[in-house]
């Protein structure tokens, strides 16, 4: 049983106290040890620990104190340019400038942002994971000056944690697996698989700050609202176009 | 440091055994641990064992023997469906039916996925990922029944090992880690880079076997064509469309 998987809680509070470098060379490492398509490595990892870089990606990432306060932040970004760069220079025309080689490049990148992520628990340290890194990708392309063939997939911020919140609640097993073929959800299942989840306490006084009915509203009107999810779509995909992934 | 994460090898021939139940479980656990965007769990697993079923994905994914030999497939699939569901039974509007949320239940899956594999090769099972998932997604869609909302984003699949290769190689660190912002690689960054992997002795008999100048030509010549990915690229969109992924 690895323990950093069954520990894990995102950590969104850290001491003033940097990385040592061995402790950041075994995490990159462990990035790296994750599978690949093919074996082509079709992603890159920009280490940030410059406080006037991490001040930029902090306003990237809707202001979460948490990327100033971690000491390292991690951007994985789906990368074909070395890949493409390494074929032109061997006499060879690569064809990776459309939407199925961007999906590949971001699997390859995500199997390496886990790695990184249970290294670093393993190591004691916390991290979290920032979902936002998508909603605001042409920022982050320009603050890291990432070139075409470049796209950020995802970040997790690295540090001390001081913090230990308990372990977050997830949907009984049964809820998210199907056996042999997927069984779609009827109205009973569903009630049963969010029942424990619409009777925690975090939820009573969630629903009571926010005036709302049901936890399900906080989400589709505060969270993750539609018309956000519209925009930040759209933004997305002009990114994939402009980073030369949407040529098909 | 994380031994399955340092040992990984992918296995590709497996013993006729079953895994189980209780090994089984602890995967799918672990699964269920990874980070999700706001808690939302936007994913699912399918677990496959039955022969008629697997036969099925063995078909979906280019006749892989490995389908067929190991006991257990997992697929791991970007669900909506069923946050929709939960939402509609509680008088909330998802807005979840775009590009956005789409890559964001990819996301999830993708972690989940890396949990698992982790967890059975820390069980002592072997593993192998298929990237064959994007590209057939409409015949595994028909195969396990996904609903709208619900698109195949990997597979894996698990069991006993009946090979023991060695550690794949990979690209130097600094060949895929960026200090600060991207350093976009100059023409001897890339002949340092790839050097090692060149210059394998199984890279010399790959070129040989294929009777081609340089390894690069393999890949763009041989193993993942521009005119391949076109036409994947354009399947995986139009499933995108029909799963309901593409309003924005």
């Amino acid at each position: 049983m690895i323990e950093s998987v069954f520990n894990h809680r995102s950590i969104r509070q850290y001491k003033n106290q940097k990385i040592d470098d061995k402790s950041l060379d075994l995490i990159l490492k462990a990035a790296s040890r994750a599978s690949t398509t093919g074996n082509m490595q079709v992603y890159s990892v920009v280490v940030t620990q410059d406080e006037a870089i991490k001040e930029q990606l902090w306003e990237a990432h809707f202001k979460q104190d948490m990327v100033k306060q971690a000491p390292v932040v991690l951007t994985f970004v789906a990368d074909f340019n070395r890949f493409n760069k390494w074929c032109q220079q061997r006499k060879a025309k690569p064809g990776y400038d459309n939407f199925l080689s961007f999906y590949t490049a971001s699997i390859d990148a995500l199997l390496a942002a886990q790695n990184a992520a249970l290294q670093a628990e393993d190591l004691g340290l916390g991290i979290c994971y920032l979902g936002t890194t998508t909603y605001m990708a042409k920022k982050i392309i320009d603050t890291l000056n990432l070139p075409k063939g470049v796209v950020p997939v995802t970040t997790i911020v690295v540090g001390h944690p001081s913090e230990s919140p308990n372990l977050t609640d997830r949907l009984p097993i049964e809820g998210i697996v199907h056996y042999e073929t997927y069984k779609d959800y009827s109205e009973e299942d569903i009630d049963r698989i969010y029942a424990e989840k619409e009777n925690l306490d975090s939820t009573k006084s969630l629903l009571e700050e926010n005036q709302k009915e049901t936890l399900a509203q906080i989400f589709t009107d505060n969270r993750y609202k539609k018309e956000d999810n519209i925009v930040f779509s759209n933004m997305l995909l002009e990114v994939l176009k402009e980073q030369d992934y949407m040529n098909q």
